[in-house]
């Protein structure tokens, strides 16, 4: 029996914290621990632990926990993996809430299970675990810092969970140098028990922080991340590196840690569908979190770029476009705005150029028209180093500006590119929080992602709603199939599933004689296709089972007797229901949709350009639950096809509110009847009004 | 008459150069010109020239260049637009051979005629102009500064050329920074005489440059261009950014300088065949430089990582595939190479993960074991900061290696993360010249460029072949059009074109009555399309005059009938020739291929997905001239739609050969025939054997 789990906050503010293993060489982890919570100034209680007793940097070092006086919240662990279950049973008599685990030796090198060993005991005396192998925990609201990494950790708002401990500790150690201030560092390790949507849980919620960067390399309960992240992003940003992108990066992941990374395609769909912002490289997203972590929300989306060189503006415009960040275009208003502070030969368009020929005094004059004028949200300002305008003179503009900016709700973005003098200025201005980069595709990316963040806020989600799909009905079809010994629905059985579940599929009848084939086609109505139903013949067409645009009832007495004899010829022990009779459907736009369950997601629905495009130009994307009619439509506007399914240079619109309807009750299938793991309708084909489903693929649940 | 046009080596390696315009006032360009050339230890001989005389810095100051008792290969022009004629005059009765032009106030702020004025002059006199509107030329071998910009440049071995000069002086400031050393920076500004081509053409055979980068806003005489690029990237590595990639930012380019920014898809398609490294940011592109400035050309394409952190090198794989950069993945190999520098439960697959556990002498041995052995052609070395690995025992390692692996024609890049330690030690091996970038993702970059360049030398471009194409024909036919005052070629004319050219067409005949339609269409055989021939009908289908699938003569008798009725009704003056009786094509894979002549490039051809999925899928190529069979051949791989062509998921492939052969036609009709401007075919069907242009459209040379 599980005990009730400890309140959250005291993993991230414990009023007392043990370190088991605490020790005497500083060379040790066990020493680390324990310097680091004392010169990050922690305002709690601090024991040190070790059978050895003694005193440590001063302190009373305790051989048991159960020596310590008080109440204790943590107990850091850092004592060799077989030590870890007895030191667990003292914390468990001592009431300890939470247990940062450091040790490592456990899954990541095969030991599963002392590792699950160590979790059920933990909760079953109302325990939560960290870790185990992880870097610790550093808690900027307590001035914690219970891990090994750097010591010299900037107290902030910026939290950060990293899955990887040793990028964890240079992460740590980056922010410092790069003037990030944290509200919360976690390395989460194993995730034997807490994961990061236990962590996120009590972030997104945590005053202290203002964004969450996430470093990733596997997701092992995707369905309970999904659901945490999308509220989590609704009131924070969330930023993402996960990194396995790559089919062999995703396998080195698998080798290198416990958790098997999903496909990276389904990955990326599924972070979008929950508004998380997610990064390629470290570097972007670091910038990304300074950026959030010293900007305000801007009003709207109306950029405009200041610079003294032509050049940089032009960059800095081809970056608006890759980065989504929209240029402010009223000509009018810009002149008016900004052509008093450059000379007759600047361009008041934007990106604004103020010219080389000006010195800085010109910047601190567009900079306050900038701020004066409502319709601007948002400013970048690029600066190439020249003589009349010394570096030195425009940093403290830029520095004022930036306040004055933030109060005014305007998100303020400067890239100077040039020499040493650059370079210390930069540092200068990093040190006063103003977002600063080095380059212009490196300032816009960050509007980028703010603005993404400002555009999701607003964009609705929807509710997800009832779905109507005969749930019994399919059960009972997928039940039969599974007491015939099969994996897989045949070809009638899957267009059974089709109309339990109200999709329309291609007419079709399976037929056991040359005579009651002639009538099924007389009922589909000609030109009709031949296929074979049976369960041994899995490449029809090989097999000469497949037969094409036959008009005439002859044709079609002459057909089911040629794929027969082919069939039987090609395996003669194949058991042969039938032949399928199937409407020849009209030309339509040719889509694929799919729902399944996914190893880390779990159920996930997906649509895509059909027929042999699928593979050539992977045109397909996926979302997982809960799934709304809005992200379904979602769907359908992320494929680069969507334009001939809208209406393109004249053609029809096709019926996407009945493309839409389908995702949703094959995602219901999957999700409602779990004997069905894996439905494909490739081509489902789309007309001005409906779809036929033509080749459906049903498996079943191992 | 032009002179015979001095050695470009003088622009170089001048013996001797003057500063027009040289000022006694410390804020003048004209006082920064003179120190910046005394300050950087010219070897030449310098004359400071100045109406007022006197003495600067030490020097005589010259009331004329013509007291100037020596010859002067170069004289840096500087003083104000309305004087430069007359300096022009004075240098060439001097005989000076190049003219630096800083000052601005020429074809930049619209003032095209003087400027062309000032070429003119020049060029009748044997001297060339650099500029104007530019920042000056630096030249490492000659320890020349003669620009505006920093003081302090390294002399070196990367040549920069940029168009613009605001950038151009901040690029030289950052290169200091980074310890970029160069062998020469030139600002082209307005282009008015020399562009970038003369000086690539001179700077290909430099023997102090080992890589040059170009940072370009519009491309003003592309041939050129394209054929000296050519030339160029086959000796030594040429990277570019040019800005104006988004339509927007061509837009801002174009209004800031005096190029028009042409199509950026058909300039990144060029700069591909061309062979260049096309890089999107200017630290990217430093970056590169950097690299390629300091590593050896490696001997094959095998490449490893090795990494104390699990979590970067996974990060690094991913990188890998995106920037094309090859994996060794011998197995048995690789544990036999790194098993004995790392703990038991480190990871000797690639990535190779060393573990965070260990200390500098792992890396010291796995970089040995990796040096060792010849199948490993290059190394990416990525570490996390942990205590037990102190950065500082690492870094002397690394230099170390270096110059070993450099020695062993072995490409070596580091990418340290942590604290300020490691942000010092990177500057101390910067300082080394040790490639070294803060990010897994920048490193791989450098050796994605680096194998670029290497498999680019070994890509062979094939040679031009004769293009057997009716040329008199073709214009004949062209010139009939033009004196019927048509700027196009009507349907009939266009087939006739394209069996001229020696491309199959889809059967067609012009019939002028229903009798000759029906007789036509007996011809090509039925079903038939018929089509509207009128030039005062663009749109046929919106008047009624296409008509498909007709099946018998009645159905054409009719049709005829149908379409004259519907197109008199909508357009009662239009001047019908009459009916176009077409054969209807067996469907196929549909591509779109055309030719045309680019503003910046001259002849171009494309080639891509055909049909309504131009537009929406945008899958195009394009290449400028001279083209071989190969580049076309290349087109067709660069679509992503190639895996169609080529036979996917059992169909048949496509004849290809027929395509590029038909790429080759175009190019050469649009090439050869100067009154044919462009061409395209939409969609031209390939089938397994042959193809059939449907559609053609030609347009004539205004």
């Amino acid at each position: 029996m599980a005990c009730e789990d400890p309140d959250i906050k005291y993993l991230f503010e414990p009023r007392s914290v043990a370190v088991i293993g605490a020790s005497h060489s500083p060379d040790k982890v066990g020493y680390k621990v324990v310097a680091n919570i004392l010169g990050g100034g922690y305002r709690g209680r601090l024991y040190p632990v070790n059978p050895q007793g003694g005193e440590l940097l001063g302190l009373k070092v305790y051989r048991d926990v159960n020596e310590i006086e008080d109440g204790l919240d943590m107990a850091v662990v850092v004592i060799p993996a077989k030590f870890v279950p007895d030191a667990l049973r003292s914390c468990a008599a001592k009431g300890v809430k939470f247990l940062p685990i450091i040790t490592a030796g456990f899954s990541e090198i095969g030991n599963r299970e002392e590792e699950a060993k160590l979790v059920a005991y933990a909760r079953e005396n109302g325990m939560r675990i960290l870790g185990p192998n992880i870097l610790g925990v550093y808690s900027g609201p307590s001035s914690l810092n219970a891990t090994f990494g750097p010591s010299n950790v900037l107290p902030g708002n910026v939290a950060i969970i990293s899955q990887s401990g040793a990028l964890g500790i240079a992460l740590m150690g980056k922010t410092v140098v790069e003037n990030i201030t944290l509200s919360a560092f976690l390395s989460i390790g194993n995730k034997a028990d807490l994961d990061e949507a236990d962590l996120l849980e009590y972030l997104m919620n945590h005053e202290a922080t203002r964004v969450i960067l996430m470093y990733m390399e596997g997701v092992k309960n995707g369905e309970k991340m999904v659901e945490t992240l999308r509220r989590a992003t609704q009131k924070k940003p969330v930023v993402v590196v996960k990194s396995g992108r790559s089919q062999r990066g995703a396998l080195a992941a698998a080798s290198h840690t416990g958790a098997l990374a999903g496909s990276d395609e389904v990955f990326d769909a599924v972070m979008r569908q929950c508004q998380v912002l997610r990064s390629e490289s470290l570097n972007e997203a670091l910038n990304w979190c300074k950026f959030f972590a010293n900007a305000p929300l801007p009003k709207g989306e109306k950029s405009v770029i200041i610079t003294n060189g032509g050049g940089l503006g032009v960059l800095a415009t081809d970056a608006c476009e890759k980065y989504r960040v929209k240029l402010y275009d009223d000509a009018d208003d810009l002149k008016q705005t900004f052509s008093k502070s450059m000379p007759y030969f600047g361009s008041p368009k934007n990106p604004v150029d103020i010219t080389a020929s000006v010195d800085h005094t010109y910047y601190d004059s567009a900079l306050q028209a900038a701020l004066r004028n409502d319709k601007i949200n948002s400013v970048a300002v690029l600066y190439c180093q020249v003589a009349v305008c010394a570096i030195e003179n425009l940093s403290p503009i830029m520095e004022r500006h930036y306040r004055e900016f933030k109060a005014a709700s305007k998100p303020l973005i400067f890239a100077p590119v040039g020499d040493q003098a650059v370079e210390d200025s930069m540092k200068f201005l990093r040190n006063h929080n103003v977002p600063v980069t080095s380059d212009p595709y490196e300032a816009v990316s960050c509007l980028g992602a703010m603005y993404a963040y400002y555009r999701s806020l607003s964009d609705g989600r929807g509710t997800p709603e009832p779905v109507a799909i005969d749930r019994a009905g399919i059960n009972r079809l997928a039940e039969a199939a599974r007491a015939d010994g099969r994996s897989f629905l045949l070809a009638d059985e899957a267009q059974r599933l089709m109309e339990l579940a109200g999709i329309t599929t291609a007419g079709s009848r399976v037929a056991t004689s040359a005579a009651a084939a002639v009538k099924a086609a007389g009922e589909i109505g000609y030109p009709v296709v031949l296929k074979v139903v049976s369960r041994d013949i899995l490449h029809k067409s090989e097999a000469g089972g497949v037969l094409l645009d036959l008009g005439t009832a002859a044709a079609v007495r002459a057909g089911y007797r040629r794929i027969m004899d082919s069939c039987r010829a090609y395996n003669p022990e194949a058991r042969i229901k039938g032949v399928e009779v199937c409407e020849q459907v009209k030309p339509g736009t040719e889509l694929i949709l799919g729902a399944r369950r996914d190893a880390s997601f779990g159920p996930i629905v997906m649509c895509g350009m059909g027929g042999i495009y699928v593979e050539v130009l992977k045109d397909v994307t996926f979302r997982s639950f809960p799934l709304t009619r809005k992200e379904a439509d979602r769907m359908l506007k992320d494929l680069r096809v969507y334009p001939i399914l809208s209406g393109v240079r004249g053609q029809k619109s096709r019926d996407t509110a009945t493309v839409v309807e389908a995702l949703l009750k094959l995602g219901s299938v999957v999700k409602e009847c779990p004997l069905i793991s894996d439905i494909e309708i490739n081509p489902v084909v789309v007309y001005q009004k409906g779809l036929k489903a033509v080749d459906v693929r049903v498996l079943l649940s191992k």
